[in-house]
Order: structure tokens, then C-alpha cells, then sequence
């Protein structure tokens, strides 16, 4: 069976073992052992060396605006989803507001925002349909996960709390044509560099309170962020940076360049799979002009995000039939016949899905 | 200010640091990309490493029963103590379920099960008091926090669910009477090792289903646990039981042995001061058997639990006045007479504080 139902990152243990020694990490045992990294930060548990790389990653790569802004560590993005939900409800209100997303939304939104039964906020819906009065939270995914476009809010009332999760807004995704300037922008390291396994996020946040609300949820959640992966996270930022700087000066293997370059392999063999038996269906993205790479680039989504043609009305169970496990459209709030498959593993791997792919007929 | 409210355990830096390259740990930039670490556990992002070296390190101390049990791994116990409120309340019930505990009761109880405002689980205050019918979790925190007695559940209904939070039951702290055998039990490395940085606890479970749905509590909250820190506390975990092998064959320093006596230096030095000054009354502690060492020893709370005498109504604000941040009682669900100091910072600050404490006058 070949898994590919989330969107683990294995593709990228290939540049990492290319790059050898250089984002090894060498801790000693004595390291860590306070809760506390920085007393004076709002985040006391942000590490002051984490937090230099992710403002020097985003001034190098231009996709996020890091003057003014406080940053928030989290376990993953996913800490700091609910952290900012947390953030921005009432605590005093009746009544918990209502989270929305425009389908198809990450299939983690309704789940994580409902999982709890929380007092606080409630999952709302289809951003798209929502139409009740009073305060929401609208979670905007730019690029979107499932579909790959660029996004923006869809409610659009006066009286709508945004959190912008732009864990694909990096080069060899989509082309970046400015920093991103929002309340609260979330990323994280498992889709940027790869590293799903050290669970480290981050947020860019505008407001104090909200930074200072955010660290106080993942403080009662988990008492802070495992300070190790912060140390190892930071290295690896650093090396991306690094070697970004070093590609200019022909020295060495930009991250973004080698990345971008396996993704564009893969769209190009997954149109030809998919022409080939004609079974599916899936968008086709405007190329736009990146102001990281200074040319005009292709938009090329960790997922693919297909539609089954002709009377197939489950998209899921077909691909299942031919041993793929992909994750069908109703966890994305629409219909089965649309279904989600990871692009992000190895080597191996997608090449298998190709194969399968390729010989598939009704 | 000497800020003692917390239990911040950086008195274990000396120990780490004497034992050199031992639990140095180097991790290449290629590891820990994917999310997931063993697909056939049911917690799929448990490090098996680190599953081995728990075992072995209950097995040495005799603390736990780890034969039949789920290891569920946490970011931190507070994420398993959420986990494990998940797990245990009923998804379909109308009510919220009470969670209980006996007074003084660990601070952060109350505000980690209301900070969402649950629906499946909310604070009911003191086990001591709880009266009303129907299902309750009990939190049993043994040997107490704050208090340093062992303690057990003291509601003892049948429709009670128990999670046994065992964070000091290890022989630096009392005596090891028998190894714990309760359906959940939490232990953290912060408080065994002192590696509070790393946020690495771990739960013991008895039933799959339990184990199941903490598992899960922990995917749609952080996606797993940061393997880099699992990895560092297998190799952290791997030295202690490895020293305490070597102690037997007097080869090397006890991690136990080491620590034990540290807190027996500290809680000398501590008693002398209070008698000194009279301000201060807290409990007598008798010996007991401890399995562990093969020998009657003390019990040496990680906290001292004072109670302010004469006419000191707020012990706290006391303590502030000598430059000494501590936590007073009503966090703990008693009065203010009360308060907690940690004993675990560094021997500066320790020594400082004795030296306040022994020059205190009212």
C-alpha cells in the first residue's frame, strides 16, 4: 500500500543527506534543562537563535514581513492554530465563535477546532456559506491545501478575525510575489525544510496581546517547545539561508533551487500520468513572476488535488483498489469525488504512484 | 529577585555537566523528517529508542509496572495530562465530566482542564469536598505536589477514573515503597533528570483503548512529539540507568545517589534556617524502606510547603518583601498561609535563598 493520505515530507531526506555535515547538530547533556529561553521575550520559550534565523529566512526569501512582528513558537503549526483561536475568542463571551474556511479547507481545521468541545470557539463551516451575524474567525490557507491556489479571505465583514496559515508560501511551491502582511501568519519547518519530525512552527503575530494570549495556551498546553528541535530548526534555517546566499555567489546547492526543480519533475510526470488514462481531472496554474527567483515560475503544490472523470462518484475507494491511500474530498468539506494525494515522498515512492497511476483503467 | 515559583530543576546542570560526552548526542540534518516514527505502535510517533530505554530505566528503579502497558510519549506530562482528560471523558455525555483533586492540589490543575472551557471535562475543585454523584476523574499526584507526601485517591467511588501523575515518585525524592501499577501514570523527564527543556513525558496505560485516545488527543494537537528531544532523553534516560549499573560495581557516580544527597545537603541547610528565624513551620517527613537504595531513606520534596506562623497572613507577599518570588497557597486551592518554594534551581541561587530566608525578622 502506498500511503499517501497526509502530507509526510520524505522527499527532502535526500538534499539533507547531500548536504552532509552541515546541519549537524552536537548537543550536550547539559543543555536544556531550564524551562526558560529568553525572560525578557513575551515567548520565554522562543530561542533567541531560532528566532534570528526565521527573521533572516524571511528577509532572504521576501514571503513575510518580520519588522514589528512578535514570534511565537509552536509545537508544529498546529499548536499554534489552536493557540491563536484561543487568542482570538472572548473569554467572556456566551457563546463560542465561529471558525471558517472556504472548502476545500484543510481537513484538520474542523477536527482541531471541535476535538475539545471548547466553550471558546466552535467550527463554523464553509467560509463560502457562512452567513450568520456577529464575530468569526476565517483561517485563510495561501497557497490552499488541498487545491494549491493562491488564497484570500472570503467573508470579508468588518468584524472577522483573520489567521493566515501559509505553510506553502515558500518558492519552490508557488511563486512569492510579496511578503505576506497579516495579523497572525503561521508557518512551519515540516513543509519549508522538510522536517515534519522535529514539530516545530512558528508565528509572525501584529498585536502583543495576542502574542502574549498565544504563549499563555501553549504554556498551559505543554509548559513551551522542546528546545532542541528550536536549536536543531535554527540550524536548519540557517543552512537554507546559506545556501540561498551561496547559490548567488555559484558556490552552492540553493535549497529552494533543488526543490523547486524535484517538484517541477513530479508535475511534469503526474500530467503525463493522468493524460495518459484519462480518468482524472486537476487545475491548471497560471505560471507568476517570483520575486525570489526573479523570473516568472510555476505554481507546484505539495498535494495534487484530482477529480475523478466519467461516473467514478468515489475517488478515495478507486485509488484504493489500486493500492494508494489518498484522502477523499468529504474531509475537505466537499464531494467524494475529489481526492487529496501527497506529492512530498520519496523518490521510490511517488515514482510507484506514477506507475499506478499510469496503468489505471476503469 | 530570586524567582522560586516555579520548579524550574537547573540544580541538575552540575550533575550533566560532570558527566562530560556521555549524553552528548549528535543528530545529522537528514533525520527525523517524517511525522512518524513506528507505524505498528499505537502511538505512532513514539521513538521505539526512547520506549526501550523507559522500560529499562522503570525496570532499574523498580518505580513502575511497565509489563503490559502502552507507552503513550508527551510533550511534556501537561500535554499527557490533557490527553488523558480526553481520553477518559465521554464523548456523548450531556454534562461535562468533574476532574478533581485533593487540596493543595498542583497549581496548574485547574487552569490546564478550564483554560478551553471543555465540554468534556471541567474543574470540580477539591477531591476532599466532592460530593456529587456520577462519573469524576480523580488527579493523584504522588508523592504530592506541593506537599511531597505519597498520597492516593481519597474520593474512592466506583464510578471514579484515576490518572496517577507520578512526576516525583523516584528515589531522590522519597523512598520507593513497591513499583506503581494504576491504570495512567505520567512521569516527566524535567522532574527525573531535570531536562525540562526537552518537554518529554511519558504515560504508562493500561488500557489500548485509553492509549488510543490519548494518542490521538496528541495528533490533533501537535501532530507527535519532537523526536529530536525523544531521541536526547533515550540517551539521557540510557546514562542514568547505565550509572546506577556502574554505582554497583563502583565504577561511576549514581545519577540517584548524586541527587539524593543534593537534596539531603539542601534540606538540612533548609531546616536549620527555619528553626533559626521561627517564622516557618512545615511538615516532618518520617523515613521509609526504599527498595531502590535497599535502604530506609528520607523523603526530600522537590518543594518545601511552608506555612507562615504568628500573625503572617500572606505568606507570598512576605517572601516578595526578601527579594524571594514563591507560589502562596490559593493557587494550590488553600490559603495563603501557605506557600511553595522550589529547591531545585542552581546551588547559587539555593544558597541565596537560605541566606534570606536565615536573616528574615519580622
Amino acid at each position: 500500500m502506498l500511503v499517501l493520505c497526509s502530507g509526510d515530507p520524505k522527499m527532502y531526506e535526500k538534499f539533507w543527506r547531500k548536504m552532509g555535515d552541515k546541519t549537524t547538530i552536537t548537543i550536550p547533556g547539559w543543555k536544556s534543562i531550564s524551562y526558560f529561553s529568553d525572560t525578557t521575550n513575551i515567548c520565554w520559550f522562543l530561542e533567541p537563535e531560532f528566532a534570528k534565523e526565521v527573521v533572516r529566512l524571511h528577509n532572504v526569501v521576501g514571503n513575510a514581513v518580520t519588522e514589528g512582528r512578535y514570534i511565537v513558537v509552536g509545537t508544529g503549526s498546529s499548536q499554534l492554530i489552536l493557540a491563536a483561536l484561543y487568542a482570538l475568542s472572548s473569554h467572556g463571551a456566551a457563546e463560542p465563535i465561529d471558525v471558517v474556511s472556504a472548502a476545500p479547507y484543510y481537513s484538520s481545521y474542523p477536527l482541531m477546532t471541535d476535538f475539545q468541545k471548547s466553550g471558546l470557539y466552535k467550527w463554523g463551516g464553509d467560509a463560502k456559506s457562512f452567513d450568520k451575524d456577529g464575530p468569526y474567525i476565517e483561517l485563510v490557507t495561501s497557497p490552499n491545501n488541498p487545491e494549491g491556489h493562491p488564497t484570500g479571505p472570503v467573508v470579508n465583514r468588518s468584524n472577522g478575525l483573520l489567521i493566515h496559515d501559509l505553510a506553502y508560501y515558500w518558492p519552490h511551491y508557488t511563486p512569492i510575489s510579496s511578503p505576506s502582511d497579516h495579523d497572525i501568519t503561521l508557518f512551519t519547518l515540516s513543509k519549508s525544510t522538510g522536517h515534519a519530525g522535529l514539530r516545530i512552527g512558528w508565528a509572525l503575530v501584529k498585536d502583543q496581546e495576542v502574542a502574549k494570549r498565544m504563549t499563555k495556551f501553549i504554556e498551559l498546553n505543554t509548559i513551551g517547545v522542546s528546545k532542541d528541535s528550536q536549536l536543531r530548526a535554527a540550524k536548519v534555517l540557517k543552512v537554507v539561508s546559506d545556501s540561498t546566499e551561496e547559490e548567488n555567489t555559484q558556490e552552492g546547492e540553493s535549497f529552494f533551487k533543488y526543490s523547486y526543480e524535484v517538484m517541477e519533475q513530479r508535475w511534469k510526470q503526474l500530467r503525463a500520468a493522468v493524460e495518459a488514462n484519462g480518468l482524472f481531472t486537476f487545475a491548471n496554474f497560471p505560471t507568476g513572476f517570483c520575486t525570489f527567483f526573479n523570473k516568472k515560475t510555476q505554481h507546484l503544490p505539495a498535494f495534487v488535488w484530482m477529480k475523478c472523470e466519467k461516473d467514478i462518484e468515489d475517488c478515495q475507494s478507486l485509488l484504493l483498489q489500486h493500492k494508494i491511500r489518498s484522502r477523499g474530498g468529504k474531509h475537505f468539506g466537499v464531494s467524494q469525488r475529489y481526492v487529496r494525494v501527497s506529492l512530498l515522498d520519496t523518490d521510490e515512492n511517488f515514482n510507484l504512484f506514477i506507475d499506478r497511476l499510469s496503468s489505471m483503467q476503469l
